[in-house]
């Protein structure tokens, strides 16, 4: 069972208020990037889990963090429209190259649909997405698609981090980046907590290896007509990540 | 910010599973009438809310409670499938007829995607969608679509009451079901707060009413070519539900 | 069956285009508090109507007469966007700054793939979807929905209004906020003859009372952990809205 | 200014209720081949058109026509729905098998969302999407859009009427599919009354010919690397169908 | 099987990045009528095509040369873009006008999501949708659809190219302009090959022509009230397009 | 540029046609874990790639095999569905019961809109989406969404493997498990040859460590509200996976 009370997890706190830099702020809310994206996440993966009981717990500890973090982001959003309306209305009846400086960088739906405040959606206006939520069942296919999710939403933060002179902006845009990297440990943590890298790999690793067709598991294919010499690399030969087998020379299908 | 234990609001058990039952509940996760919906427009409109407090609070003390609800259907579904695979894999490489009154009846992705747990779709495996989460920034039409949320929400509720016998789901149902009774409670409460059905008519009642073309706003418009007798009906005499204007008679355009 | 004639329902005319405000009224034709969505809305809420005709009626009634604000809406679109072309072709190839001032105001779609008209799409270019038709079978919830589309799509209007100089603009969208109060008034009215509001809820009214769980269902229910005092408010206390039964106290589950 | 009456354009009428049709009959409304498509497709390009006003006249008789189709396909969706709940509340509760026999060939939306009525969906339960709705302002391009809606349309109800063995299903759908007849033929003409089909090409043909890079415009290009013969089709070699410049041989890019 | 090589069909450069050109190009990528529809258009039929090889060959050998269509364009995506960062950066802390006419400009994933790269997107930031893949199994339809396609995309890569004054993109567009044409005159040529226009109609042709309701397959339907003289228009009398058969007058039916 | 010949990559072979499979195919085409979605993802991180040269070049060689897996697996849907039509024509009059157990468990839309050829859908019918092409610009990012994606692929992979007895279906699974696993492979050692996975932690490694707010970057935050010991997992205490610093105790933060 969930439970809230009236505190923010951290200081939210807008200087000048940008409807631009809110129109941004969407991507971390409704993006496929964004917090509600890793909170559904983490909380149906705890919601499902049948594994042991220590990983559930934890991604409904992270998941619900999450709310706290859509929360703030929404906050942000509405700090940031502040005002925005009677600017507008000035403006718009204006010169058409003046309204397009002022709607073009902002959201007009914060304006017509949501009475500046935030949205579930990305920054473009586009509705998140529940096909984004993903629960495989697999726990290490999963614990990727979490360090996936963090990746992506720590380099998000980091762009909306550098695009904001704002010093509250800055602020909140840096602890979300912390507690991106935080996430990040934690899965990949799981991940080494099941046995190592190694051990889950290839994923699912309950998939009997001798049923797979072997002869095309550790062999790097080239489409390039060009049929370039293969390539020197780390994925083309050499022990594979998964197994002692060593990589094949790669296969030119033509 | 948000916290949670690991206690489910309500037991949710499950007597026999059925995968059918199962599909029909994500209805109820990730459909237009479901919990995800009511629960993300609610902390929408929280965040966003620039009133009296009063309100805000009650959204976040509800929109938090949702969260709640969406845990026990999530656990609901995944305990309506356990044992699916077996039971499944057994039958699947049959004859085609016998797949298609299994599979046909289960969500196909349950199987293929979730492995058993609930996602964030509605009964047909269309993903949630953001767009559903409203918010307008007028207090008085977020209420009529929170009440429209409940209804609709507590009309599918009760068809999924009637559609299973399995006791322990009709026992979570109901539950649901008087949740969602004291929701709608709730939200026609705050109307009545605000000065009662009759003072916050028409929606947004801050437009100055001389600015409408007044003409129009009290006449039923009948496009029936066949020029009907005006209708003696509650909507087209008699005194309008927002003013002691009358209503007219009904206008014919042609 | 329908039919049509070559009037506009109300005259529509612009002074001075505006492709910025164009895309403004995209959400007003294809966004969720938009014409298509009223429009479908009631047409398939009569087409599936079982109960008594007088409503099936008036839902055609006023569903065909959507169709024509739909018309009036895509004709303003089209000329708002008259000329657009000429004027862009000598700005876009400009310095990027104006480009953006330019681009960035209007719906670039307008241009690249409608050819200066109207979409089914809203303010950001996101299609009309579907799952926007809320027809419940059950009237009084889908009266609440009517009346929650009219509602936002008034507040809607309204902002589309504040946010126009243009005469002739400004004389249509008081046209269709006088169109969605009376459209408010018709959905109450019919709330009304169905006994009034408190005979019809909760909704569905048609659920036996003993089967909820009563308990819960006159509770307010706060999940805020610093545990405040019950709120002396009407939604916590005092008369329930749907019955005889008072309201609870606040429960608090932890 | 759009109107209606009371009647149906053709008769609709069920004999035997079959709740597995009524999702197939969805795919005609809510679908990509579907009413609700060419309805607001033929509507919006109306309300777009700049040229003739004998087109758009045709063109809003079409499209308020293909209103009434999609009045027709939702009213044969309620019939074939007649009794459904009876019938599935006594099965529904029974063996898993069974469950899924019955509820699998029907959308068990139809039951939980829609009160046994029509939706704005596809015969999957997908919402109609506004992205369908083209109108590129070009009328070659729009007539040849609407050609392809009629062609994939007939293509449907031809595929719907051997599903069907209902007198009545078959007898509407005979109507449609003539209606669907009509309506190319419609298309067809407005490209042969601008000049015939050679006259538009390519499209759009206001492009100046010298423009486009002429040495890729009358050429094959095949990327296949086993590089065959040059066809002896009509594609490869002989007058274009666009002008009296000769289709070149294939170029093989590699 | 499907090979690479590391050139370009065509070459790509631009003198002068631009960002707001960027979000431009994404329609030709991501868009209704952009080139990831086509590719997956034509694969998708050539993997499902039954009838004759060469068909199934000629969709191949051009649903593959639209990969490289797709590649040029996201190339030219990402080209625009070079250098966006460090401009934005030094704007984007600066007054809101300024940065609304940068970031209104441009996508502001392009910032965001991507880092400077193309994504599977429309000119809105609309995500591209795998409905609009039409294969109907029927090849009349299925050309007539890739004409549409085809005409469509020629349509917008005409403004495309009358939006830029960028030399290198003016050439790159006056290239996909030609072999837009050359697709064109493809699909024309199938139709011609397969017996001829004439010969194809109605879509399907292989529906029994009396089973249609034939008193309204020829006949135009008028649906205003108003009841005008029927048009001595092309599509009211006169031969049908596709049999014999006069075309009747037009039938008023009300 | 790409190319093709006209093999299949593997072979593809169905000793029994089976139309639900066909549906269960379906996921693995058009879903999130399916092949457009990692052909499309490798493509457009190769196109958008300004790294070196030899990741953008794995990039497009493996990109380019995922088409040839499109092309297996439509080739799949397309045998399984071999003969359905004749087989449903003559079932489909039938009694419910039956005619639910066979479309059931196919998707209708096989049927209805393709005749019989694969589409670029799920396993329901739901269109696949762009927004699932994620491409971020850091190159460690992405590989850990390839390998996410290539995981969750294996998974469905392995699944569908399950629920066949057609030897040819077996056989052709097993042949994309095993190209999923040299994918896993792949991305795995594009991060090891970035430096080893520490040194690409955390993501993006660019940011400056000191500007992140560091107190919250190596703590587990509990929302657990029974305030619990602090867990002894990997996840909450010893070395971070990033950094020779060790995370701290659990913070809980009311």
């Amino acid at each position: 069972m969930f439970y809230h009370d009236k505190k923010l997890q951290y200081e939210v706190r807008v200087e000048k208020p940008n409807p631009a830099f809110a129109k941004l702020l969407q991507q971390a809310i409704g993006g496929i990037e964004g917090e509600i994206r890793v909170c559904l996440q983490y909380l149906f993966q705890a919601w499902g889990a049948r594994g042991p009981n220590k990983y559930r717990d934890m991604l409904l500890d992270t998941g619900t963090e999450e709310i706290s973090h859509i929360e703030m982001l929404s906050t942000a959003v509405a700090l940031n429209l502040e005002g925005a309306t009677v600017e507008l209305k000035d403006k718009i009846a204006g010169e058409n190259a003046i309204v397009g400086s002022i709607l073009g960088g902002m959201d007009p739906r914060h304006l017509l649909s949501s009475g500046l405040a935030a949205m579930a959606v990305d920054a473009n206006g586009v509705p998140f997405n529940g096909s984004w939520v993903v629960g495989s069942g697999n726990i290490a296919a999963d614990m990727y698609a979490n360090v996936m999710a963090e990746s992506t939403g720590r380099v998000l933060a980091t762009r909306l981090w550098q695009l904001t002179d704002d010093p509250g902006m800055k602020d909140m845009l840096a602890f979300l980046i912390a507690r991106d990297s935080m996430h990040q440990n934690q899965w990949l943590a799981v991940l080494e907590d099941l046995g190592g890298f190694n051990a889950n790999l290839p994923i699912p690793n309950t998939f009997p290896e001798n049923e797979q067709v072997n002869e095309f598991a550790y062999t790097f294919v080239s489409t390039n007509i060009e049929k370039p010499e293969p390539p020197q690399a780390r994925w083309a030969s050499g022990p594979s990540m998964m197994a002692k087998v060593n990589l094949n020379m790669p296969m030119l299908s033509h």
